[in-house]
Formats: structure tokens, C-alpha cells, sequence
């Protein structure tokens, strides 16, 4: 009971407790086999190259003050300039003063919402997308068209018909290794995806935290890459191949939005920890993060196999999912006739495993047939286990929640 | 040169470049002596203890863990219940889940402005007031109303015909050493601004990054040790009582509002970096923040005391300041027909010494016969140079700067 006015802005009726964090909490129990979160693995994190980096924070009086004072907006020198080295080498136009250093790159999106999204603008995304963005696109009263997918990715033929009756600010896209679905764009489809935007002058913000986690043999291509006149923001981060609790991220814009995106910056958080971030660029100039992503790659592919030969074995011929080439997730398509929340219910009531229902990864409803399974942070025995279990609920509940 | 349509939202009109930070830039030569800044003072950081906190982080891996993935966006747990046990110490009326840990006070500021701000509706804020909160509410297009100070701070008569003119969203004040003037309100004033409040149904956000420094015999009450009814959202910092570079800072909010900010939390950075809040938990588990804050006090209070003898000596008597209790601030006024910027300039050109024009921190301009000196982060020796120089500048200047 309070006295006072707590009236929110109109732009709150869209902001809402994030499906999945709730989801987390209820199953945060340890008998619980959980392919829920889209977490790294834990077992797997450089915690020996962590330690000797966070020791190297107090080797000098100058790191040290400079890993505990206020820093620049824009980001610790030697990490900028190592993530400019990195994106030099992979043939990323850049210059100098492209890159921002944000506080996971959840805070890129959020930056990006708040720097151009008006009330109503439009913003084009896949369809199912990562909900971390729709969330910031939400909060800024975005319009959301959702284009869908193929075996790859966004389809090229409906993001053109979209792009011709539409006027959207950007194209918000996860090309490589998607979140929720795992799929990828091939490099002939990301140059096509880039013309076309440019052919109707859409910025493309590519957000690109899994990349570095390919099984094949090469890191596939940034759109960014494509890009010879500035039309791409890219996202990416070290929460994935070094550790999410260190919240360190960047953006690459061009010169015209860092001049703006960059007092937004200051007005967030004006600087991304000093002490974490000097971490990571410690990380970085001791040369074993090459090593690491070798390792990382090796036990995730291995993981993904696991996962997908006991879906082969495990699961009713009557569901289908992905087969990714990287990143943490396989995407899992139900019965049009059968729902994955009441599905979610009972695995974790009957057999104790959880997975994320899909449905909060589309735009404007739908998919609710669908389930994302996250393959990167459990054991070998844990997926194995689980997957059988969550074959034997499948064929279990089938009747019972089949809706016709 | 772009084929892209880079349009920014109608908001970012007003988004600029802190003025502040643009200073920095340029003063930020070893042969300047600087009180521009607000940093807290370099070689008083807690190193020893921060790094014997650090290291703590991997004692055992269940910390490393926690240290190295995802964690829960309201904060690190034994965080959060450590700044409840010093709230509770303190009278502040709370219960469990009130508390969300920031990534500094300024995503505090940032998440209210997002979570409350329509285009054009009223903030009641001090004249002048903190830079970083005029940025974030410009950046929701907020109507700032400013109020003027007196000795003690923001005026309650002035306040009062505003509430009886004006629908405001909140009240912002940091009410305790303020920045930019040091100004400190009577634990009166502050329950009087309370009731003001509260009868016209209006919440106050109070801004409370300074009240542990202060040199006198204890710490001043918050505002929100009043608050019987949900009224006032506190922000606070461990930048300026351990170390900026940690960005760890926290809001107590309403149930109501916690509802709504935690997802914008998420949409925001997720949680703020897991690694430095442990160490800041660790930190406060080791019982050394007494002990370092006591010392904190001891040196900003001998630095404060030597930059008001040295003004008293060295500055022209036509100019007036603040002698703040607390904080890390001196604000000066000039003669109304004296303007601080050409001062700078002045000062840096001919004697390599700077400051913060007042302008800045005025809503609706203004105060361009003010200026900002921080005492915390210069030596003995530093602050007695620096203001015989600053002194020998305006009494040179006066005829020159003079208006009319």
C-alpha cells in the first residue's frame, strides 16, 4: 500500500518477466536434467587462464588503477585494440573507432533499441529469434515483422516482399548457429541477405555470439564482412568462449552512430567494468584463447552428436529438429496438433528434465508446437539420460496432448 | 559516405556527448594538475583487499562458478543480503526482494528513466544537479523542472509550488553531499521533503552515492530512513567507498516496480558482471570496509580542509564557494558578469590547472558563472599548488572575463 503515484511509461505494457528465466528458476534443482538454459559449460570455462588474468589486474600499480577507476566509454585500450586486430584478421572493414566495449552484448541490442527505435517503428526479425531481443525491441515499442525460416535461416523471397511494402529502421538477425534454432546462414545467403538490405538501405544489426563455436572446419563468415558501406552493426561477445559472469561484449558501429550510441553508453553504465574487461584483454594477449576454442569446439560437437543420436534413437519418428553446425542448440518441431508447454509439465513432473517451449521465441505467437533443447551445458551421461527420458515422455503424452 | 538509412529516433536530439567527459579528454596530460573529475582518489583503493578478493573468487569451484557464469539478475545473492543487513543497520524499512544490483548507480537512473518516462513528462530535479541523470531523462524526453538550491540544498517552498503546479513522475535528488556543490539537507529538510512528497502522492528517487563520506561524527540519514509508505527508490554505489571500476551499485525499489524493472534489467545487461560483484561481497565479508572508510573519511576530510584554506587564501574575495561536509565536491560562484569556460580555458592554457564549468549541470541553462573543484583525487601537495595557480588565473582574468 503506497501514497505515491508509480505510474509507468506506456511502453511497459510490453515488458514482461522473461519466460525463460522463470522457467530456470523453477527447474534450478539438482536432480533436474536441465536442457533448458542457453548456458555455457561450466566445466569447461579457462579457470586456470581466468585466475593468472584477474592476478595480472595487481601486477603493476598502473594496471591495478586502471582495472578499479573509472575507464573510457568507449572500453579498455588494449582489449579495443585487440578485438580490432581479431577483426582485421578475419577481413572485417573497420577503423579505429568502430568499436564499442558493452556490458554483454544484450547491452549492444538494448543501446542500438533506445538510439533508434521511435514508437511504432518497424524492425524486421526471424522467426523464432532470440528473445533477448524482442524483449529490447519491446521495451522501445518496436513493431515486429517476423519473416520465417528455412533449412538455413531467414528466407531471402519473404524478407524482399517485407522490405518492399515496409519501411523498417533495421534487420535484427542471428545468422550463424541461430538462438533459438541452431541453423545457419550459408555464405552465399549472407552476401544475398546483405544486398538486399543494401538495395533497400536497411541497417543489418548482426548478432553473432556463436560463430567462434563452429564444428566444421573454418569459421564461417560474418555478414559484416560483406560490408563495403557501413549498413552492419555486429554484435559479438565473450560470454560464450570465455565466461557469460564477466558481462564483457562489443559492438561494431560506423562513426555516425558511435557519436550517438556513445553518451547513451555513459548514461547506461558509462563503462563496461574496468576489472573484467581487463581480464579478457589479459586472456586475449596471453595467446590462449586459440587453444581453448579448439577444446570448447571439440566437446560441443561431441555433445551435439551425443544429443543427436539418442534423439535418433529416443525420439518418435513423428517429431523433427535440427542438426546445427555449432553453436549450443538444436530446435525440436512437435505435431502441429500438439503443444510443448503442458510437454515441459509433465517431463519435469514425470521423468525430472526440462527444455525451453519455443513459443516465446516468435514474434507474434505461434509455435507452439516447437521446443529448443541447449546441448552445451550438460555431461555426456546427463544427455544421454535425458534425452531418453524425454523420448519416453514424448511417446507417453502423445494421446493425451494431442488437440484434436 | 553510407547506402544506408541511418535514422535515429526523434529522443536522440537530445543525446549528446557529456561535456564532462569531453573535458577529461583533453586535460588528461600528467602536467595538469585536475580537479575536473569526480574519481575517487587512486592511491587510496583497497588494493590488498581487492585483490585478496579476487583471488577469492577461485577458492573453491562452486565460487569460481558463480564468479564465471550467468547469475540471477537481481545480483549475487550473499551481495544482495549483505546490503540488506547494512540497510536494516541503517532503519531503512525493506524486505527481501527490494534489492537490485546495478552496474553503478547510473543503470539505476537509466532503468527508472525507461521504466517511468513518457515523451514529455515532468522530473522535478535540483538546479544544479548530477550530469549523468539530466542525460539519462533527456534521453526519455523528460520536461525537466528544475528547483533552486539554497545553503542546505534543493528549496521545499520553491518544490511546493511546483507539486501544486505540475504533475511530475518523480523527484530526483541526491540529497546528501551533493554533487555538483557538496550541499548536504538537514536530517529536518529531508523528512520535510518526505512529507512534501508524499502529500502530493509524488516518489522520490534519491540519488546516495557520497553519504559515507562524510567528516562529521556520523552518517547522515537517507531519505528513505522516512519512508513509511513505498515512496522512495534509493540509489547507491560501491564506486566511491571501494572502486568505480568494480561497476557495482544497487537500487532498493518497491515490490510493484521491481516487477517491471527486472525484466528491463535483463533487456538491459542481463545481470551486472558476476566476478566483480563476488568481489565486492568478499569484500564486505572480510569486515575491511569499516576500517578502509574510516580512513576514506580521515584523508578526503584533510584534503577537503586543505583546499578551502588554500581558497581562502589564494581565491579573490569576490567569488564564493560551498564548504561541503562530506562528498568530494567544492562548488565556486563567480560575479554574475563572470563566465567559467573562458576561465578554463584560461587555466589550463597559462597555468595547467582545471576544473568543470557549472553549465553543464543546470536543466535549463544558466550557472554560467559557476564551476565544480573535486578535492578527492589529488595530493596535498597538488591541491595547495593547484589552487595558488587557479587563484593567481581568476584574480589575472577578472578584467578580461568580465561581461559588461
Amino acid at each position: 500500500m503506497t501514497h505515491f503515484n508509480l505510474a509507468f511509461a506506456a511502453r511497459m505494457a510490453n515488458v514482461n518477466a522473461s519466460v525463460i528465466r522463470e522457467i530456470l528458476k523453477v527447474i534450478s534443482r539438482p536432480d533436474i536434467i536441465s536442457f533448458a538454459g542457453g548456458m555455457p559449460a561450466q566445466d569447461l570455462f579457462p579457470y586456470a587462464g581466468l585466475q593468472a588474468a584477474a592476478e595480472a589486474a595487481f601486477t603493476t600499480s598502473d594496471t591495478a588503477l586502471k582495472a578499479l577507476q573509472y575507464g573510457p566509454s568507449e572500453g579498455y585500450a588494449p582489449l579495443r585494440e585487440a578485438i580490432a586486430e581479431q577483426l582485421r584478421a578475419e577481413g572485417i572493414p573497420l577503423d579505429g573507432n568502430q568499436i564499442l566495449v558493452t556490458t554483454g552484448s544484450q547491452q549492444g541490442i538494448m543501446l542500438i533499441a533506445h538510439a533508434f527505435l521511435d514508437p511504432g517503428d518497424e524492425v524486421v526479425v526471424a522467426d523464432p529469434t532470440f528473445l533477448g531481443a524482442l524483449q529490447a525491441f519491446g521495451s522501445f515499442e518496436a513493431q515486429l515483422i517476423p519473416v520465417p525460416l528455412d533449412a538455413e535461416g531467414m528466407k531471402l523471397d519473404a524478407l524482399e516482399q517485407v522490405l518492399a511494402r515496409h519501411k523498417p529502421k533495421f534487420i535484427y538477425t542471428v545468422p550463424t548457429f541461430q538462438n533459438p534454432t541452431g541453423l545457419a546462414l550459408s555464405d552465399e545467403r549472407k552476401a544475398h541477405l546483405y544486398q538486399i538490405a543494401r538495395n533497400y538501405g536497411v541497417p543489418i544489426i548482426e548478432d553473432d555470439p556463436y560463430g567462434e563455436l563452429y564444428f566444421g572446419h573454418e569459421r564461417p563468415r560474418a555478414i559484416k564482412s560483406y560490408d563495403t558501406s557501413q549498413g552492419v552493426m555486429l554484435l559479438r561477445t565473450f560470454s560464450k568462449v570465455l565466461a557469460p559472469g564477466l558481462r564483457v561484449a562489443y559492438a561494431v558501429v560506423p562513426d555516425g552512430v558511435m557519436e550517438k550510441i556513445l553518451p547513451l553508453k555513459q548514461g547506461n553504465d558509462l563503462h563496461t567494468a574496468s576489472f573484467t574487461q581487463m581480464m579478457v584483454a589479459e586472456y586475449l594477449r596471453s595467446g590462449a584463447l586459440e587453444q581453448h576454442l579448439v577444446h570448447l569446439r571439440d566437446i560441443y560437437r561431441r555433445r551435439r552428436d551425443l544429443m543427436l543420436a539418442a534423439m535418433d534413437e529416443h525420439f518418435p519418428t513423428w517429431c523433427e529438429w535440427t542438426r546445427p553446425e555449432g553453436g549450443l542448440f538444436i530446435w525440436v518441431t512437435l505435431p502441429e496438433t500438439m503443444a510443448a508447454e503442458p510437454l515441459l509439465e509433465q517431463a519435469i513432473r514425470e521423468q525430472k528434465v526440462a527444455f525451453i517451449p519455443g513459443k516465446a521465441f516468435f514474434a507474434k505467437g505461434g509455435g507452439e508446437n516447437t521446443f529448443r533443447l541447449n546441448f552445451s551445458n550438460a555431461s555426456e551421461e546427463q544427455i544421454i539420460e535425458g534425452v531418453r527420458r524425454l523420448g519416453a515422455v514424448m511417446r507417453a503424452s502423445r494421446p493425451a496432448l494431442a488437440q484434436n
